[in-house]
C-alpha cells in the first residue's frame, strides 16, 4: 500500500519539495512517523512542524522553511483528503454473489454487483454496476439502485425507493419507511396509507441508523451531493436540496423544503411545512418553527438570527441580576416619590 | 387496481355527484390527473378546485359548485384517508414460510404467517394468524405476536415481548431490550438485571429505528392505538396510555406514565418518574421535568404552559433592549436624585 | 430457579433474619408475593413494609422491627441488584455455531462461542471464549472481540473495531461506521476517508440502535466500565473515559474528550473538540458549547453551572411581568420628571 512521495505529488498534481521518500500511511502531525504523510491546516498548528516526525507534510508555500520533504498546496486540507483516498482500504472481504443471499428471480442485478450472505433483493428491483450490498441488506420490490452504490450491513430500502449513482448508506439506516400520518376518527386514529416514495440523487451519503420516510403522495427527495449524518430523521414529503449537510440527530418534519447548501448542525429540529432558503445555516440544537431566509445563520429554540441569539443568551446570564436591579429601582423610585411628597407637604 | 367512482362511493358510503368515471390512483389537487381521485380539506385550498385536473374530488357539499365528479363528505380528509386504503399496495413480494428462515422447532407459528428469508423465531415463541415477518426479523424466546401483525425488516423482539393484534412495526426497531439501570459500587457500576418484559396492545404502530426497553421488574406497557414515530426512545417501566401520539426522536425516561391521548411533538424529552395526564400535549423540543396536568398544552425547556412560554419567548427577543432600558432608567434616576439633592442644597 | 433464603444469604454474604423460606422470584414491595424477595431502598418506602406480602425483604437493620424474613444489608439497593442476578435468565435459546451463519475461513472463532443463524464473521476477525453473537450480527474484517462478549441481534461492527471482555451491545447498534467528514471543493463536498478505528474497553455496555463512529485518523475510544444508552451518537475521534454514563439520545460531536465518571443525561449534545473534566455531570437536554471543568453540575443550552441555570429559568417565568414592571417604571419616572419640571416652572 506504500507510495513514493514523488508518485503522490504526481497523482495529486502538487509540486514536491525536498528529497523523495516512501510513504506507507497518513497521520496527524503529532502522531505521524517517518513513513507517514501529514498536513498543516493552518497557522495555529505551525509550531508542531518543528517537533513532528512526519516523513512528509502537505502545506502552503509560506510554511516550507526548515521542513524536509513536503508537497506544496494552496489548500492542504483538501489535498490531504485526496491523499487519504490513496491509502484508504474499502470495507469488506467478499466479492461475487453469495448463494446464502435471496435474490428474487424477477429482479435485475448486474453481474458486477457484490451481494453478501443474508441480503434480500425483492421482485422487480434493479441494482446497477459495481454496487455492493453487505450482509442483512433488504431491497424491497421495485427499488432502483444506481451504479457504484454501497449499502452497508442491515440497510433497509422499502418498496419503490430509488437511489442514484455513487451513493453510500451506512449500517442500519432505513429508507422509504411509512411517513407518520393519521387522521382522527371516532375510534381513535386512522392510518393514512403512505403510497408515495423516496428518491435519493447521486453522491448522497447517509450515516448509520438514520430514517428517511417515503411520501404520503408524491416523493420525498434528497438532492445530489447532500451528506446526512447518523440518527437523522427526515419526514414524509420533505425535499432536501443539493449539497446540504445534516449533522447527527437532526429531525426534519413532514413537507418541509430545504434549499441547496443548507447546513443543519447536530440535534436541530425543523417543524413541518417550512421553507429554508439556499445557504442558510442553523446552529446546533436549534428548534426552527418558521421559514428561514437563505444565506443567514440561525440559532436558538425558537431559532432567531444567530447574532441576535448570542445577545439573548448573554442577557440570560444577567437575568437574575437584572431582576434585582429592577426591584432596587422600584424601591428607590418609590422612596424618592415619598420623599418628594413629604417635602411638598412640608412646603404647603 | 382501478375502481369506478360509483364503486368508491358505495364502499366509502358517500353520495356521488356528477358522472361516473374510472379512478386509477390518488393525488393532491395540484398534481392529480383525469384518472385520479383528490380531496379538498378546507376553504384555504378551494381556489385550486378551478385549475385542478382531478377526475373526481372528495369535498364538502358547500364546495360542489362548478365541480364535475365528486364524492360528498362531511370529513373529506378522513374519507380520503379511507379511499387511500383502497389504492395502497401492501409492501412485500413473498408468501409462505421461507426455508432460508430459522424457525425453532418448539415455536408455534400459524400456517397463514408469512416468514421471509433470514427471519429467526426462538423457542416457545408464538406468531398469530395472518402476520408477516420480513427479512432479518428476530423474535426471541417466549415472545407472543398476535394476528395480522406486520414486522418490517430487521425488527428485533427480545425475549418475552408480547404484541397484540394489528400492530405494525417499521424496520430496525428494537423492542424489549434491557433498560438502562446500574447501581454504583466500589468497582464502578453494577448492572441491574432487567428481568421484566414489554407488552404492546392492539393497533399500535411504531416507526423505524425506535427503541422500547423491557421493565426492570414488571412490565413496560404501550396502550392500544398508540402511534410512535421513528427514532423514539421509551425507557424501562414506562407506561403509555391508549391513542397517544409520540412524534419522531421523542425520549421518555424510565417509569414515567402517560395518560390516554397524550401528544408529544418531535424531540420532546420527558424525565423519569413523571405523570402526564390524559389529553395533554407537549410542543416540539420541550423538556419536561415535572408531572403535567391533563388537557393542557405545554412548551419550552423546562416546559411550562404553552401560552406562558409564548410570552416568555417573546420577552427573550426584547431582552437585550430591556437591558439597555434598565441601564437608562438607572442612569436617569441617579441623575434626577443628584439634581434634586443639588436643588435642596441650593434651597437650604 | 428457586433458592432458599438461607442460600441467598450465604451467596450474598448477608445475615438472615427470621425463618427460612423458598424464594422463586423478585419484585417491588407493592407487587411482591409470598415467594418473592423484595427490598427497602429508603425511609420513604418504609410504610410499604407493613402491607407488603413479600416472602422476604433486603433491608437495613433499623427497619427490621415487625418484619418476618429478611436479609440485613448496609446497601439494600446494591444487594438487591446482586440478588437479581441469581434470578435473571440470560437471553437466547441456542448454543453452538449455526451452519446458517457465514464464518469466513480465515477468521478465528473460539469453539465456545455461540453463533446464531445469519451471523456474518469476516476475514481475520477474532472472537474470544464464551462470547455470543445473535442473529443478524455483522463482524467486519480485522475485528477483535474479547471474551464473554454479548452482541445482540443485528449489531454491526465495521472493519477493525476492537472490543474488550465482558462487553454487552444491544440490538441494532452500529460500531465503527465512518465519521462525518467532508472538505468543501469546487464541485461540492469531498469525502474525507475515515481510515482510523474504534476501540471499546472491558465491561462497557451499549444500548440499542446507538452509533459510534471510527476515527478519521487514529482511534475513537470508549473507556472501561462506561455505560451508553439507546440511540446515543458518538462522533469520530471522540474519547470517553472510564465509568461514564451516557443516557439515551445523547450526542457527542467529533474529537471531544470526556474524563472519567462523566454523566450526560438524556438528549444532551456536546459540540466538537471540547474537554469535559472528570466527574462532571450535565443535566438533560443541555447543549454544551465550551469545555467544562470536572466535578461540577451543568444545565441549559448553552450550558452553564446548574445552580445558575436554575436561577435563570426562574427568571424566565418572571420575564413577561418584568417587562411590564420596566414599562411602568419608565412611565412613572417620566411622569415624576414632568411634575418636577412643572413645579420648577411654577416656582420660577
Amino acid at each position: 500500500m506504500g507510495h513514493t512521495l514523488s508518485e503522490l505529488a504526481s497523482r495529486l498534481g502538487l509540486p514536491m519539495h525536498g528529497s523523495d521518500t516512501v510513504i506507507q500511511g497518513v497521520a496527524g502531525l503529532e502522531k505521524a512517523g517517518p513513513q507517514d504523510l501529514s498536513f498543516l491546516a493552518g497557522a495555529k498548528y505551525a509550531p508542531l512542524l518543528k517537533t513532528s516526525r512526519a516523513g512528509a507534510v502537505i502545506l502552503q508555500q509560506e510554511y516550507l522553511d526548515g521542513v524536509g520533504s513536503a508537497l506544496i498546496s494552496t489548500n492542504p486540507y483538501l489535498d490531504f483528503t485526496r491523499a487519504l483516498r490513496l491509502f484508504a482500504t474499502p470495507q469488506g472481504c467478499l466479492t461475487g454473489q453469495s448463494d446464502m443471499a435471496y435474490i428474487h428471480p424477477e429482479s435485475s442485478v448486474d453481474d458486477s454487483v457484490t451481494v453478501y450472505p443474508f441480503v434480500f433483493i425483492g421482485k422487480d428491483a434493479q441494482v446497477g454496476k459495481g454496487s455492493t450490498l453487505f450482509s442483512g441488506v433488504y431491497v424491497g420490490e421495485n427499488c432502483r439502485i444506481g451504479e457504484r452504490v454501497v449499502l452497508y450491513p442491515n440497510v433497509v430500502l422499502m418498496s419503490g425507493t430509488s437511489i442514484g449513482n455513487d451513493v453510500i448508506v451506512h449500517p442500519g439506516t432505513v429508507l422509504g419507511s411509512d411517513g407518520f400520518g393519521y387522521t382522527p376518527c371516532a375510534t381513535g386514529l386512522e392510518k393514512m396509507p403512505q403510497v408515495g416514495n423516496l428518491r435519493i440523487d447521486d453522491q448522497v451519503e447517509i450515516g448509520a441508523n438514520a430514517a428517511i420516510d417515503r411520501a404520503t403522495l408524491g416523493t420525498t427527495h434528497i438532492g445530489a451531493g447532500t451528506k446526512i449524518d447518523n440518527l437523522v430523521q427526515i419526514g414524509h414529503n420533505v425535499e432536501v436540496g443539493a449539497h446540504c449537510i445534516l449533522v447527527s440527530q437532526v429531525g426534519v418534519a413532514g413537507s418541509s423544503k430545504l434549499g441547496n447548501r443548507v447546513t443543519l448542525a447536530g440535534q436541530v429540529g425543523i417543524a413541518d411545512h417550512l421553507q429554508l432558503g439556499d445557504d442558510c445555516r442553523v446552529g446546533a440544537k436549534s428548534g426552527v418553527n418558521r421559514s428561514l431566509q437563505g444565506g443567514r445563520d440561525y440559532l436558538g429554540s425558537p431559532a432567531v438570527e444567530a447574532k441576535k441569539f448570542m445577545r439573548i443568551a448573554a442577557s440570560w446570564n444577567r437575568l437574575p441580576e437584572m431582576g434585582k436591579r429592577l426591584a432596587a429601582l422600584e424601591k428607590e423610585l418609590a422612596l424618592l416619590k415619598t420623599q418628594l411628597s413629604e417635602e411638598e407637604n412640608e412646603q404647603q
